[in-house]
């Protein structure tokens, strides 16, 4: 275990257990979902954005969500600090017996965990990123496609394609060839004053920083369009941006061998998106 | 929690630990494999061919798996007592810091789970089963089809679909329509001296029970041939037989409005599968 996780800090429910039930379906089925989110000075980021979508998720799976109150509770238990930090939020659908059926009066578990926020290289904004083009073809489930849920083995796998450190990211398609996402990331052409976001209907998780750009482009004069999109479509955009929550904005320089000059729309987004 | 979870007896790493680390990747993203099978008299039924699929699995999601050796005390330590009874055995890749990659030198965790024998109904046996059709449809993904790994939200949306007590599983189609497996079972089509199984190649889990069948079908004078399958095609079969470690094999007898005369298969595969 390296140092990173030696100090991490957590609470489950509310409480500095020592570890997770091995009977939580979170560990047998992956039966939950995730935020990743900025804590800035103890106060978690678009708060109001992050559990709308927590609690969408959870409805997404049938998952009673915690509360607001009760999370914000947690958050400022562990984020007793003013550092800037990461909140990682899982809820599980909680603890049963072995099998697929649950049942009805089932208790969610809620982890929160504290981690550094990550030391991404300064180039990237300065220059932009390169992506990797990813060979793994996200499967279709609508059934859980743009849920933040924890079955996240395609994401693992395709992570794993690369080891390259110049490399920021990696661009997946899905089974039928249409742009969804990154693995770590959401994904924005830009065709003049149009941003086009892959729809994610089919698979894909919508982030949150998804979410604020879309809701926030008119301020930079900008029209979105949410749509299924090919790569060679993608590859004549005249930018390419990839958000989250952490990382904000980063343009993409380089995919797949072709170049984009670096421009300032991911500057913009930044400041949209982190402060 | 019910009496169940209580008393679920359990080691992580051989070792009877408080709980699992927050930061294990099988909670985080599934990113894990597991086992279900007998103990029968405090020795793992099928041992070989349970350790060899666990092998497989581990193999390709890259994951160290643990020696059999080691497995084997596990189980040496938990089932001390001359009952009959489950265990579950997981394997994860290991606990990280936060993200998709990990780092060459993680070290995979190991969970081995006690839990009793489920008590499934004498009349599955004398008078075989009911099946729900399932409407949700299994999404393809080839580079995880067949592997028992830990991303099961598919199965546990589609156990929850019903709650009858007189259905015993639920069939799953793929999103092509082609017939796969059950929540928790695989599937043999019986026509005429042959069986069918469907290829798993795109989704599904390959099961123990399943492999057993396929290799050993010769004694009961059954060709077998793994293929594609559509609903139209099981429909017309003589009869439909589903399999799993724990229950052995059932006769379906109704499905999807249909129903079939109960046979004498399902016995004689319960007889190479329990005993």
């Amino acid at each position: 275990m390296n140092q990173e996780t030696k100090n991490a800090q957590y609470l489950i429910n509310g409480q500095t257990s020592s570890g997770l039930s091995v009977l939580d379906r979170g560990l047998s089925y992956g039966d939950g979902v995730f935020r990743t989110l900025l804590v800035k000075a103890g106060l978690p980021h678009h708060w109001s954005l992050q559990y709308q979508k927590l609690a969408e998720d959870c409805q997404a799976l049938n998952i009673s969500c915690p509360s607001e109150d009760v999370l914000l509770q947690d958050i400022k238990a562990l984020f007793d600090d003013p550092l800037d930090a990461v909140a990682k939020i899982i809820v599980t659908r909680g603890e049963s017996a072995r099998g697929y059926g649950y049942p009805a009066d089932i208790s969610a578990n809620r982890i929160v965990i504290k981690s550094q926020i990550p030391a991404y290289p300064a180039i990237n904004q300065t220059h932009g990123v390169s992506l990797h083009l990813c060979q793994l073809k996200l499967g279709l489930q609508p059934k859980l496609a743009g849920v933040k849920h924890l079955n996240r083995l395609e994401n693992v796998l395709a992570r794993a394609e690369w080891n390259d450190v110049k490399i920021a990211d990696g661009l997946l398609l899905d089974t039928d060839g249409n742009v969804i996402e990154c693995t770590m990331s959401n994904v924005f052409a830009r065709f003049g004053k149009d941003l086009i976001t892959p729809s994610l209907d089919e698979c894909g998780v919508a982030g949150t920083a998804r979410a604020l750009i879309i809701k926030n482009a008119a301020q930079l004069n900008l029209s979105v369009k949410v749509e299924s999109m090919s790569l060679d479509k993608l590859m004549q955009a005249d930018e390419m941006i990839i958000c989250n929550s952490l990382l904000g904005a980063w343009q993409v320089v380089n995919l797949n061998g072709q170049q984009w000059a670096k421009q300032k729309l991911d500057a913009q987004l930044r400041e949209m998106l982190l402060n």
